[in-house]
């Protein structure tokens, strides 16, 4: 029989979804020594925490996460909470014991991330961030070909992400469902929200990052704001683009944006090596694209490859070949990962420390889009 | 609070999977006013289906069916047994009273299949089949489009749905894993195991099929049985492809086959109609490509239409717009459907009815490339 | 020094323009021993012959192909009028001992055919039929790996052209420029024009088809004839569909229509074998699809070829890697391959009994689309 | 009956070619007042320049340039050498009162551009810079789409120019072949050679550049010298990239290489506007693609246009719609807009001035690289 975990949720938007349709699959799909329990779920609006409680199944609700994150029950604190809550309920989840699950960005910042570092280290608690896009088969598949050295020498690096559901200069700020446009919730724009899944996945992929240079715009200088009903200031960045170096020589150009037309989730990455290419796109997850210098010349091209067979990671758990997964699956995998891990006495990535590194880089694009000068990842404080 | 529909299942393989999880999601992502119970599941094999309910969270188990669809706390007796097993479990479910949702194809033969549907209708009882592609997303969109005029007079209907699976001589047939090979337990090859998905979609977006002439191969001959341990005959069609005329006066083409090398489950189809044509493919199931002659000349082209967006079939229960579904969404929303169609004293489709018709375009393709000539389906005994 | 070639074109529209160039462009990009002159072009409009012969640099004009083939100063006819002239003025030249080109498809039937064939035969002159697409880089590449056996063993063939653009009621039939509608011209409608296309490239890349079953449509049933200004019978097929199986064992999909809406000229066809695939799709000629089932599991996937490199077929002749080329050059091609067999004595291919043979498996098709029969190849006259 | 222009050309490297066949075909395809003829082309090898204006049909052949830019009876002298030639070439072309076609880009860098465009204004002579990719259909539809304000206000652009002919270190420098490689021939690498195109691209379609940040690498330090036989520093940027806005306030990514394996001259470019999107790719130069957000949602889609229709640009004077065209036609349809501009006394674009517009970009670009810093483009002499 598993042994189980209990899991108390903070937040119920979005990601409080993704995270419980998580811990419920994973022991459909990926059944373990350890059985995640969904106890508690927490969040200020009583009557609505209570039906989302009754749609996932979640054994009790609270109201203030300070309650939550003290109760014996729960082994287990995951924060789906605005960015502006991420620090102080780390902070005493730590405090109180707990192992911490925290959605992406670790924080508003490096300052804060640092500390949040300092609290799960010096608590000895296990601790992941949801940088989700590294469970994806295919995304999975590159850092394995690129650990087997399929690659070669690495050139370049390129990432984008792109949407387009700001566009709209009605569209207010603020509040439970558009925090993401208020600076004092979000901490930043795409800079904060997009392009650090971008630098996740790049650092995890090709090393460190070392020096950035950006430019930063926000298009719509003015919008409502849910709460006060008066039109503000935006402090988000709507757009963000930088060119980087990482430690390994290779060079990198990344870009995010609310205002590609036509673009609904758009992130792509593409890696260039000596010997092989990697590209890959967030509207078609379930594909690879690899180009092999190798390949006999005349019947070389950059290959589709159809990630569902049962030799890719994780599709062994799922369908038959052929058979998409999709984004849900993405969270699975790291439940799957981290109890996998936390029985096995192992560390599941990315730690804290690990995203405090992203944070680092974010926070180093923003100075440099304030500066206009290339500012040093190691020369940011976090 | 939701009333409960108790559930037993027959049968415990790639489709108990699917079909448990699809009872599991519904919950989660379709609540509403039946919530459905796994009350037992069934198979012969009692250490095994021990193990699936309680990977599943099935109640009980028993190990043989005839007792399962007898058991008077079961509503609903789910059928996912090979095909030689369909009509009997039916008939006696039906004669039990219990509402039954059954794999596809229907039955073995289009006889088979009228004794399902006089066994279910003579029993009042709620029923369905897994055509399950009905429900993606995209082809819901589809038959929105259809419906509502746009691609006006039809044309040409194509389809195909290749598989590279049983290439390899080595491949032996029968028993658990590799029924499908088996023509006792299957009936025939890729026309009732393919081809039936394909010709179900046909009709339910274009209509009646009403002439076939068609084709067959069966490339390898003789096959080891895994159950006698010797090498016998080879009794299912490898290939079939099939020329028809639909009832509204278009033609068609259809093919399957498990002899497509780099195809692992390709199901496509394209409709051509006078002011629009659609296309769509079950590696990329998520998109719709559309054309619409209507457009202005200078930008028209094909539409790839990423179906996401909230205002998409079935797509409000999920994500955000960018972030795919995949296969085993399919299921979940036939569970929705059907649940809804119970609460509402409605009829969910396709019924024991709808899927004779898909059985009776089988038979007669299977009888044209016996004898070489034109079938008419309504020729065909059922 | 070159020697010289004296060309006499009869037909200056369409074709005639693709073949006049092509003579021209060969000197440029092929420079051989033969180079081809445009001694003359005839056809019946006087004044247009003058302008034409201007622009393309014809040095002499005949209004009637009588005169032109019995010229002593021309070697070569080329035969680009509607499909009912392609015999008797075939039989002239061959008479008079010219070389001579033919637009596809051969003729109005395979009896016309097979005295064309006699004709040349008899009179020993090189003879060739524009199936030009075997000349596309990336289909004579596809040639090259089916036959260096990188398919292994053939299992499927499938091919369609689907274009639009008849769809119009309005459309008038007969006369200059819509003779492809006309069957007294055309002698039939998509098979001739269109399937002649498909079935000539799957006689080459897979050996002889043995036997058709077929069903045609004819979707508007009366056009208003250009020359005669009444509204009369359309007696051209529309659209053509055909199952057919090869001598090598493998089975075929054929299909042609001008009502499939969105497409303008898609020619595609598909060939799986055991050990790998081949696609190929003439909205974007350039690129060959290929899937190698050797490749290794986890980078196995189609290849999409980008045939611009010198060491691709005729390439060496063009621009560099990635800059492709177009419609245009498949008939320069031609003209390169045919300049440098009768150079070398040797044969160029296809030759009118290559052509013969693509006629009979039109006449079968047509014949079982009137039969409803399956008809074999051997079977008809021709 | 057409008047001639007599052309001189200097070079008979790959874009002697591409122009030589432009001059030719021109007169088959685009037949207007004015006919050149290919009167004499000048390299120094004498028996390699008959050769070529052999295979070509040149009248006359020079070793001397000075000689050729004398001569009476040129009046077109077409500048196709390495780019350290250029500006001495058409200073002196200019002073004989000679129209001049130069290839791209304009210069070494802007200080020589000024001295050619105020050359060629003082001579007054007709003038043309060779960015030919103005003249791909796809890329001049695009051009007509933002004229007419499809797209709305522009926030973003992005473009690329990727290559992979580079990466061996035992590709040597300089010489004919490789010129591109060494800096005082090419004055910089994919700045000038490739950027140079993405820029003269994004100022036609949007409009100024007003600052850019930018890096630069060399790969591989040193490499052996053609013509010295030694190993030398290489001087050129093996790759770049840069952020930039525009005067519009639209934001740009820019990014060339030659060590993107798996690209062989991948160039593309997207625009974000607020209503519309456009994106095109070289390695598929016959297509556009095209998103509309005024599209009704449910059938919301990119659409990939088949830019062969004969209402696009240039595309009447071709084949018939699904056939597409290649790369060599830009440069047809370059000469064609010049002949006809010149006919009737207008000025064809890009101009010497439009080129040094990008020459400006470019040196502000590789300035930026060397010192870290943004640069202003107005702050570049030129």
């Amino acid at each position: 029989m598993a042994r189980t975990l209990n899991v108390g949720m903070i937040g119920y938007g979005f990601m409080g979804r993704a995270h419980s349709n998580a811990y419920h699959q994973v022991a459909h799909f990926f059944p373990g020594e350890i059985r995640p329990v969904l106890k508690a779920v927490c969040a200020r609006d009583e009557q609505k925490v209570k039906q989302f409680a009754e749609t996932w199944g979640y054994e009790s609700i609270e109201t203030d996460w300070r309650r939550l994150v003290a109760r014996p029950d729960i082994d287990l604190v995951d924060i789906c909470t605005p960015n502006n809550l991420h620090k102080e309920i780390a902070v005493e989840a730590a405090r109180h014991g707990k192992m911490i699950l925290c959605e992406k960005p670790l924080a508003m910042n490096s300052a804060e991330g640092k500390e949040m570092v300092e609290a799960v280290e010096k608590a000895g608690v296990p601790n992941m961030v949801w940088y989700n896009y590294r469970r994806v088969p295919a995304v999975t598949l590159a850092k394995q070909l690129i650990e087997e050295g399929r690659l070669g020498k690495i050139f370049h690096y390129r990432a984008v992400f792109l949407q387009d559901w700001t566009i709209s200069a009605e569209l207010p700020q603020g509040g439970t469902a558009l925090w993401r446009l208020d600076v004092a919730a979000a901490g930043s724009g795409v800079t904060g929200d997009l392009l650090a899944h971008c630098i996740d996945t790049a650092i995890w992929l090709n090393g460190p990052i070392t020096r950035v240079t950006a430019m930063t715009e926000t298009f719509i200088k003015e919008r409502k704001h849910v709460l006060t009903g008066k039109v503000e200031k935006v402090g988000i960045d709507d757009a963000c683009a930088f060119l980087a170096r990482f430690a390994n020589g290779s060079l990198a150009v990344f870009e995010s944006t609310r205002y590609a037309r036509g673009h609904k989730a758009l992130y792509t990455f593409e890696i260039n090596g000596e010997k092989a290419s990697i590209a890959w796109d967030l509207h078609d997850l379930h594909r690879l694209s690899y180009f092999d210098h190798r390949d006999e010349s005349r019947v070389r091209g950059w290959r589709s490859i159809h990630v569902t067979d049962s030799d890719m990671p994780y599709m062994k758990h799922w369908w038959v070949p052929g058979l998409q997964i999709g984004y849900e699956h993405t969270f699975i995998h790291q439940v799957a990962d981290f109890l996998e891990a936390i029985a096995k006495g192992q560390v599941a990535h990315p730690t804290f420390r690990d995203a405090l590194e992203t944070q680092k880089v974010c926070d180093a694009v923003l100075k440099s889009a304030q500066t206009g000068q290339w500012v040093d990842v190691e020369s940011v404080d976090g």
